[in-house]
């Protein structure tokens, strides 16, 4: 078996050609920072697929991306709402806690990672009004959720109503955005407009769909971006060369290339689910397969040279890719209805 | 004139050939974060050229690289010494203050932009002991120094004697570490470690010198390692792919890119000094040249094609790069002694 | 009725006469902050008291107590286990945020808000030891519990060993030290000891047990104690006139003030629980009681003049404190028997 | 001689008389923190004060009353303008930098440790408008400065002027506001606003002036105030028994007792004053002396009795207080004219 890791994570898989060219193009002297031509253009790019007016700045993480925009919207004495299973709680190190100098995060319950109004509501209406108890500044939810979840429109809708009634700033950590607005469906637009409902702001990843190392930050109170300029240069995430970010970007928003990479990448995880829709613990609307395996069922795929991560003691995740081959997805589903 | 602005940094400089190389034969499926084949090189590869056991880790930015460093040796309550004119302090937009929790940076004067024993002992030994003070944890210098001023080895071991003594951590910032090495000379080996001197952690720059987005921690305590791997974490700059930022080093690595590239750009400044000898307020010795120019000249430059920074109201500053062409080089050297 | 809040909380009782005294005694000018001859003294009394060297602190509250020593033990990138109830989770307004710079408070289930070995194993063992999850640094208990429970000299060994083993930090939480010191009972030094057990750390509650506003950072790793005060000014909790806060304190540990009243208010809370035991949620060790009580029964005692806080929708929290009077406990004893 | 450190410091004073009464006089229950009647006082009773509507909140130091102002009006990517010798940049132990999570201060000079608008313009105006340079936020001022000398109210109104064009916040660190006050003159409302001018937030100092570990925060836009309550819970600042805070504070506002104290304190200052006038290195307006004294006159008049600070090597501080006895100062005047 020559591709032992195909499943393993999207955050692995290579960089999309059309991604290499763009790069290759901004090889030339130009500005430093992000006041080269293709940086400058960010704004207008993202403000024309979503609509509304916003402003967009690349940072090289996922990370950084959701932690810059938290902190337009979250005080150091204030906290953020998020799944008790959300990225930023459990995968980031500690991050929201750095970049919003120690703010809380705030953990709801939700079935399949996402959270809806009741969810939060159950988890902030206790919280006594007074200075003893952190009070909730702010909501992060992921698209798709950590279960490769996606918001529907009208759910999004709830959420933005209460977040606006309580006062609450609402973000959306997008490191899959475009496998959710890919499996929403539509034209790029459509999509992109569906998937990101009314937030605030949107960490738009780009990486784990083909990209080498940038993602947006996406303000749509573009009020906020003076202040997330000046913290991204503080957080030591303003590169010199951000033309070869902004090209990686751009690229992909050319042609609507992330939503037909998500797009791919969605296929690759249905056909596999195909084979094991039996044993599917989530539903799957992105690219992201969470599946009741034993531990022996899992040893016998990795024996057959499959690459995935163990999900507690009975499961497994299996992550599908822009790159991902049908014929490996489709020996994937195969191989798991066979077990 | 088609190339508006090779004098203007060496931080917009294109990308060298070589690492474009390694990257792309870094473009396949590998470990995420730094897990990779290429990433976990990295700690033989910068100790063996430093000839001591150190850690290295790779990040986007200089700026990232100084704070993680420094976070190992300061702490939130103490302070770091360094010049007044310290990139650190004046061009960071407060990052210290942020990866540091808020430690205080300490102003110490010096010549050239580098600080002697004797400068920061004039900086700190009026500082009462007592709790009411800020106490000094670290020091941090820049090789070459803010002002193009290389650190000799001899002037190295004083500070590293001066920071036992007084038992302060000693960082270098080296965005122009391979600018220094190369004018203190030698081989590759000889001219890391006469540059590096008894540091305990350096920040060692490759942007500058040809890269797209890696710099290196260099940690001469691996001990320090592991923390700074959580802190990088947390601070978002763990990338995903971390093999592209790895591809880039072990690249300036080979065969003594970094030193070349180096070479080729300190020369390219001598070329352009021996023009303006004696217009020049500090020592040619890396590659920037701080030059007496006033308005009316600097116009005249600009109307000729050259691109740079003013340097406050009477003089310019100009930086030569890996890739700036000796006849540019010479251009500009005689464009100013036609002034 | 004329005292409307008896059993509201000890820490709204006043002062008591001994203490007055002993800030009058201290009214005269002597060197400031903890320069004084009361705070130069806090060394030897604690050290005395609980037969091993520490050092002691003076500070203006438990919140600052707490997260002082917490400091010294959790890097701003690790995590502190604690009840889900602790008091440094629920009502300290996000201090441990604040103080440990982002760390965060990782939070386990147990009986009556304590902890056991097993409890802080099955929340931390999960935790993979990469950089992706914050890794704990430090244990937090609370002496008595939020619950009113005492832990035993047998169970605070089991923590110690525990903690050793996984190498963190512990630290006691002790608002109402001295309530479960009189619990496990003896002579002062005996009970103190029997209560702080082998912890790295100790904050020491007067304010509850009638102090005006001093409690004491206890370390009893005394090389601690400098970086403590260092970090206690730049909280901006070195007060000027240490003399009357240090005053306060060492007429608590005169002749077994703190631990005498602390049996007074243990002995009341027994008077009450008398009259209801079969309503008691909790094992009444210290001085609260939590007590089952519907709507209209707490509305019964209100209008018989009896103030105390609801505890969530069915039971009610009544504290007693040192200036409660022995007629008043059996009084509400009787009043809830009689519903 | 028995009294030994008259001179010493203001902060090392005993306890107004009033003080204790009205404290003795709060020492009934009453409902915790900020909850009691007398703390609830406070917004109206600093609003008659100044004439203008404001919020006021009790703490126990100057550095915390200054920090928790300043964290309303500059960014933790901002920074401070302040004195070179401002006390937060030089005797805080650093506390801006944890309360204001690593915003920078920036040092402007100014005669007599008082800044007019042309020395903060000399400061900021070099600032490059870009992220790489933090951006002033605020500016704060010391009333009296650290040199004893007050800012009249045109330089108040000059400064508020300023301020407002720059749209940067304005807050004055009135540890000795009463001495400045009392220099100013007039009633104590007249005294109050002359003296605190058109400053958005003012740490108003009682704890120097008889105090014993009370200061005022005064926010002149009081809905400021909800989230200075919230912060004030997170640094650890807010005590259970906040009414003895309130009494101290209340007791100094009766019958204008804060600027009798303070008035008595400067005249023994200028008492001394009257035997040294051609040593003064600063003019006489509140109760600091800064008198030229070389080793051996340092040492003669130490033998008299008299304690005191060394201000470097050829000169001395003095410092008279609400106690100051008319007889000691006058021997300290002649003490020094004998020299």
């Amino acid at each position: 078996m020559t591709r032992p890791m195909p499943f393993l994570s999207d955050n692995a898989a290579p960089v999309h050609p059309r991604l290499w060219e763009a790069m290759r193009s901004a090889d030339h002297p130009d500005n430093p920072y992000d006041g080269d031509a293709l940086s400058q253009q960010l704004d207008a790019r993202f403000s024309a697929l979503f609509g509304r007016e916003c402003a967009a700045l690349w940072v090289a993480t996922g990370t950084a991306a959701n932690c810059l925009a938290l902190a337009t919207m979250c005080a150091p004495h204030g906290g953020v709402v998020c799944h008790r299973e959300a990225h930023i709680e459990v995968d980031e190190g500690g991050a929201p806690g750095f970049y919003l100098h120690g703010a809380k995060l705030m953990l709801a319950e939700g079935d399949g990672a996402k959270l809806s109004p009741e969810d939060i509501a159950a988890l902030i209406d206790p919280i006594r009004d007074d200075v003893h108890q952190v009070q909730p500044h702010a909501i992060a939810i992921t698209q798709a959720s950590e279960y490769g979840r996606a918001y529907a429109p009208e759910e999004l809708a709830a959420l933005g109503a209460f977040a606006k009634e309580r006062r609450l700033g609402l973000h959306m950590d997008g490191a899959r955005f475009a496998n959710a607005a890919a499996f929403l469906g539509g034209s790029a637009q459509t999509a992109a407009r569906a998937a990101s409902g009314p937030v605030d702001s949107l960490a738009f990843g780009f990486i784990k769909n083909g990209g080498m190392g940038a993602e947006a930050v996406v303000l749509f109170d573009p009020e906020r971006a003076a202040e997330v300029r000046y913290r991204r240069k503080r957080a030591g995430q303003l590169q010199c060369k951000g033309r070869y970010l902004a090209a990686q970007i751009i690229a992909m928003l050319e042609d609507d290339l992330w939503l037909a990479n998500a797009a791919h990448a969605n296929a690759a995880a249905r056909t596999v689910a195909a084979g094991c829709a039996e044993r599917l613990m989530h539903p799957v609307e992105a690219n992201e397969l969470f599946v009741a395996l034993n531990e022996a069922e899992r040893a016998a795929l990795r024996a057959q040279g499959f690459a995935f991560y163990d999900w507690g003691a009975d499961a497994a995740r299996f992550v599908t890719a822009w790159n991902t081959r049908a014929e490996d997805a489709a020996l994937l589903g195969k191989a798991i209805a066979g077990l």
